[in-house]
């Protein structure tokens, strides 16, 4: 294979050598449906996660935090159902004792095991049905696909990636799966995606890769701006695919490769946000710094006069200016330029002339973009997000408990 | 009259002395609705004024801040259909027409005139039409009532009240209008607010008091988090009531009248949030200072998922839990409590039982109070917003350029 990466076909999160998967039905909110899952890498790997920056911290969240300080996990075990989220020192037992259930059965110490769940907050996890659905639990090579089908429950597809990598090192597979907020079901909003690798990576880089790659993917993704207390990327390097290992010097292409399926998972979560039926992608320039870039393009995907108003394939360009304007970031307004669609709408501060229609005609697709250009600087970023459609809201409030 | 306060029956912002009013039909976007009024002080004001944080700013706001800088003012001239926002030097020159022409029928100078505006951003105010409406305007002491319904075209419900007032200084009334985000239809999310005393009031005091009214009232209220290019409030004192100058010595009573005016008014626009069939009252306390106290309690009343919730009866409190851990503010889930329409149903970070189909028929009113104690310090602060419905969707997602 050439330098470069190319797309697997109907690839997984176990097509990276090493790693095997599996899911059960537990029952545990709901009888007849995949909700609990297992990854594994037979080797040992280099590991790292990045976490909600919710003050509330769901207890799976507080046990996985600890268990990867060391730069090191070999497992995951991911649940829906059950947030196990403001669930005190109870919940905190309840998340160690996942842990350590499946590193028994996998026959590793419990600090090398990631929790991650999803689901209502506040209620306790039904550990009966959690041991049982562990014992029955069985792995495999290609179980990559099930396990992305039972972290989907609530969303509407699976969300899975791999991608085959050749760079001076060697050749190694990238691949990740992701949960997003495409709920059929109100209560669960978490986002958690698991990605794995066989190349041989250096923990210390592998951490700062993942962290980059989260930044300009999941954490600029937006559905309606509420952080769950249970968000979760993980990554683990187990190795196998036998090449040098990656580190600061030579990971350029493994980080490319890394940015690639952050982005596409992201954006297959943006797409299948609740109730979407388009997605809206944000590109800001010329913003003073990439974080006033960030925060400009977040608040535009953001803002619910925007998701309506492209839901309703309307070109009402005013809103977009409105949200970079509250956005906090430095701006001038007779410098900023916004663009729909590529069809100029505000140039120089001042209202372009444009077909009111022919633009609305241009909206009816499944995919928007909005380019603002702030003319005062380098900063630039990019944030999905999809439109707002009556359909959220009768998801979300459909009273079920 | 005792010292203190009591509300006139059907009052409204020409219910203090020397305050004249008027609106007519300009057909600025439509025809045969009222679009134009005018507010007016026969005798000079110490007058006030705050302005949108949004950093773009219409042109009536860039005017109008310009006027108030003396702390003086007799006049406002407000529309509706258009919002002369990033209209860039035209849309300064139209302003500051509006403001001329108004001055030049009433006899005092230009910049004695206040400017608002409240429509579509990025179109261009059709000037012959408002000149025609400022030409035929009539004013009359009763005016107010007609002057609360000119700017109301996009609420469901006026929005007035008047207080009599008594302290040391003598007997003076605050009165005041306002219009919000109730809108029928899309394009429009200004707040715009008219207070008017007849009190004699320092200029500065006057500054001060009406800053910390609207802190407490108007920028505690949220319907969709958007801030508008164009949101104004302002007051005019004139002195008209003969009584002693209130001052920061004797001004208390005052202040309660203008805060109480302020609340109602900004509760007036929650309640009429586009879409909404509930207000949403968030009561938070214990926490590290009243700046806190108030970001937390915004980021509850502006939660999509939160606002969902309570618009299906859903008594979703895991759902406040996770909004008050992502609103930045300090915290420690230990301390953490939530009630629902006063019942606990989180004590101390731990879930408290209660009977969720009797706590849902208890959040089927038109009132829900949520309350949250973070148990960490003194700061307390008070917020209002509504329910998310398929309403809102629907309203601003059609098409009607």
């Amino acid at each position: 294979m050439k330098a470069g990466m190319e797309e697997i076909k109907n690839g997984s999160v176990t097509s990276p050598r090493g790693f095997l998967a599996g899911a059960v039905e537990a029952g545990i909110k709901y009888a007849g449906r995949l909700d609990l899952g297992v990854l594994f890498s037979e080797k040992p790997c280099a590991a790292a996660a990045v976490f909600t920056s919710n003050k509330v911290k769901a207890a799976p969240i507080i046990v996985s935090m600890k268990h990867i300080a060391g730069g090191r996990a070999r497992a995951v075990i991911v649940n829906s159902g059950c947030a196990n989220a403001c669930t005190a020192e109870q919940g905190l037992k309840d998340a160690g004792e996942m842990a350590a259930l499946t590193a028994a059965k996998l026959g590793i110490p419990a600090n090398q095991v990631l929790v991650a769940s999803t689901g209502v907050i506040g209620g306790f996890m039904p550990m009966d049905r959690v041991k049982k659905g562990i014992d029955k639990m069985e792995l495999s090579h290609d179980g990559g696909h099930r396990l992305a089908r039972a972290i989907m429950t609530t969303d509407t597809m699976p969300k899975e990636i791999a991608l085959k990598v050749a760079d001076s090192t060697g050749e190694y597979i990238v691949a990740g799966t992701a949960k997003g907020a495409g709920m059929i079901h109100p209560d669960m909003a978490t986002l958690l995606s698991f990605l794995a690798t066989d190349a041989r990576v250096e923990a210390d880089f592998l951490r700062k890769s993942l962290k980059k790659a989260v930044d300009d993917s999941f954490n600029m993704i937006t559905v309606d701006g509420d952080t769950s207390t249970n968000d979760m990327v993980s990554i683990m390097a187990n190795g196998a695919a036998g090449n040098a290992e990656i580190n600061n010097s030579n990971g350029r292409t493994f980080q490319e490769a890394l940015n690639r399926a952050c982005r596409f998972l992201a954006c297959s979560i943006a797409r299948d946000g609740e109730g979407a039926t388009k997605i809206i992608e944000v590109q800001v320039e010329g913003a003073k710094s990439i974080s006033e870039a960030r925060k400009i393009a977040r608040t535009i995907a953001g803002s619910p006069l925007v998701k309506s108003a492209m839901h309703g394939n309307d070109p009402n360009w005013g809103r977009i200016a409105a949200a970079v304007g509250r956005s906090g970031a430095a701006m001038t307004e007779e410098k900023l330029d916004i663009s729909l669609q590529g069809k100029a709408v505000l140039s120089r501060g001042r209202p372009a002339a444009f077909d009111k229609k022919a633009l609305s005609r241009q909206l009816k697709t499944d995919r928007v973009q909005i380019k603002v250009n702030l003319n005062t600087g380098r900063g630039q970023a990019t944030a999905w997000g999809c439109d707002l459609s009556e359909e959220y809201v009768t998801i979300n409030s459909d009273y079920t408990s």
